[in-house]
């Protein structure tokens, strides 16, 4: 195989509770990536759609999680890459996590698959941390795996792949202005209350242990978020209508997703996403803010072959 | 039924990661509780022998779990209750729960089962209210229900029972000493960093993926307390060596049980507990602190007719 074509899924992190440790794949909202053996050594993005944006690998999350790939293994070859951008950056459902899982996960095809899943995780988060400034996961590791991923820790890095109920659909509607992630990270405290937290990790026992026993039910009562969501909701214009309609209109649970400003809701079932997504959608059309809306099954396949 | 004998179990509450949301339930530690329909009225504590407890209704957690309860119905009759305390008061193994849960067991068989698990709950926690000075149910579910519950939050009481892996064993050294409540409550902060927030949380959903899935040692990894250990042990003479020895032979985890003093250790199969509990005993020896050791399986029934 010299050439692989691949879907690169964009991902929901955090859901609410699960700030900074839970991350899931989506199905119906992906980039498309090109990836080439050649003969010349090195790596080369050769052409990019769909975004502005660099083709110096040392500036580019594809490059230099492909460059931290190559640089661990002896090889004669290289790789030309293209990049298909659907995701648009600073959305909240993983842009650049979608580049850097897809780029690893297709060069490791071609390469016979030298690296495991936890290797190509560890590349992917080279590429992330040149646009998110950290080491984080939880965008690529659903990205790369697919389905509902817990990053447990780091150093090493540790994740596990939760079981999905099988009805689980995403709703996710993207308010198009930018919100930049310092900013939201400007708005979280550095402290926070004891008793705060332990609601907050009273909900993510809760949350994962629906997801295991498929019970929607706690699934919705656990979907809450104390820490982020007070503080950042601000910076999303309309967040409480968008979420309070989702929830009346028989989502399980809503909230912001990543660091926004993309709204996600989840929810039992196409019919229901269905609902929702219209409902969501007319609550934003009533602002002069132009949006996206998706609904998306959960991919528990993650990046794919195409 | 006039009549009805028990076994009161006792549980641990917290399990590091799990702090005030998951406890246990002990199967070789527990008191015992007699219970008896009277033709008269009300509820009268005709015998304590073990601890020295008052017999006043109001000022002992089974007579107000019991009080409670029977406000709640109308009946024409009575109950008098016997308490044989073998959990001593102020262990960190849930000694007030163990009677407290005792207690609303005991009455609903002889009234029938006219309330539910919930109710009960709600019942013993009110009694636990009277030892603890507020409301929790991380010692009084377990004891109740069995098995490994978490309290996803209250208002109303929201309790999930856990998957138990097979395998688990407890062990618990019990340092005869006074640790009050209020002191341990003291040392924790009021507000702690978010990033030691998402640290345990991250380690909560490892060890509730853990339990479902009966990996060992995922749990083993998710076994960790950045919040209120660090705080809390230096109330417990010989914490750190204990653990480690723990650790050392084998133990998938250990911590501090509730509010302590009482240290415990999870263990995968008998014979690994029975060596940790060995090694944990040596570790305390060459104090001069007298101590009691269990060794439990999980106890997945809770209170049980005897």
């Amino acid at each position: 195989m010299n050439e692989i074509k691949l879907f690169c899924p964009a991902s929901i992190a955090n859901l609410n509770c699960g700030f900074d440790v839970i991350g899931l794949c989506l199905d119906t909202i992906g980039d498309e990536m090109i990836i080439r053996k050649t003969s010349e050594k090195g790596i080369k993005i050769t052409k990019i759609t769909g975004a502005d944006l660099p083709f110096e690998n040392e500036k580019n999350v594809a490059g230099v999680a492909a460059l931290a790939m190559i640089n661990a293994i002896e090889i004669d070859y290289g790789f030309e890459i293209e990049i298909h951008k659907k995701i648009k950056a600073g959305s909240g459902i993983g842009s650049s996590s979608a580049s850097a899982s897809g780029v690893v996960f297709g060069i490791n095809q071609l390469l016979g698959k030298p690296f495991s899943d936890s290797e190509l995780v560890e590349f992917s988060m080279q590429g992330e941390a040149l646009a998110s400034g950290g080491f984080h996961a939880d965008n690529v590791a659903p990205a790369l795996l697919g389905g509902i991923i817990l990053i447990r820790g780091y150093n090493p890095i540790d994740y596990i792949k939760i079981a999905t109920p099988s009805e689980l659909v995403a709703v996710v509607l993207h308010p198009l202005i930018e919100v930049k992630t310092s900013a939201s990270r400007a708005v979280l405290p550095n402290e926070i209350p004891l008793k705060t937290a332990i609601t907050q990790w009273g909900n993510l026992g809760g949350l994962i242990a629906g997801f295991y026993t498929s019970d929607y039910e706690l699934i919705s009562r656990s979907l809450l978020d104390v820490v982020a969501e007070p503080h950042r909701k601000k910076l999303i214009p309309n967040f409480d209508q968008v979420k309070q309609t989702a929830l009346q209109n028989g989502a399980l649970g809503a909230g912001i997703s990543g660091a926004g400003p993309s709204i996600f809701a989840l929810c039992k079932g196409n019919e229901t996403a269905n609902k929702v997504a219209d409902a969501m959608k007319e609550a934003y059309v009533g602002t002069s803010i132009p949006f996206d809306i998706h609904v998306s099954k959960i991919n528990e396949e993650g990046v794919k072959i195409i």
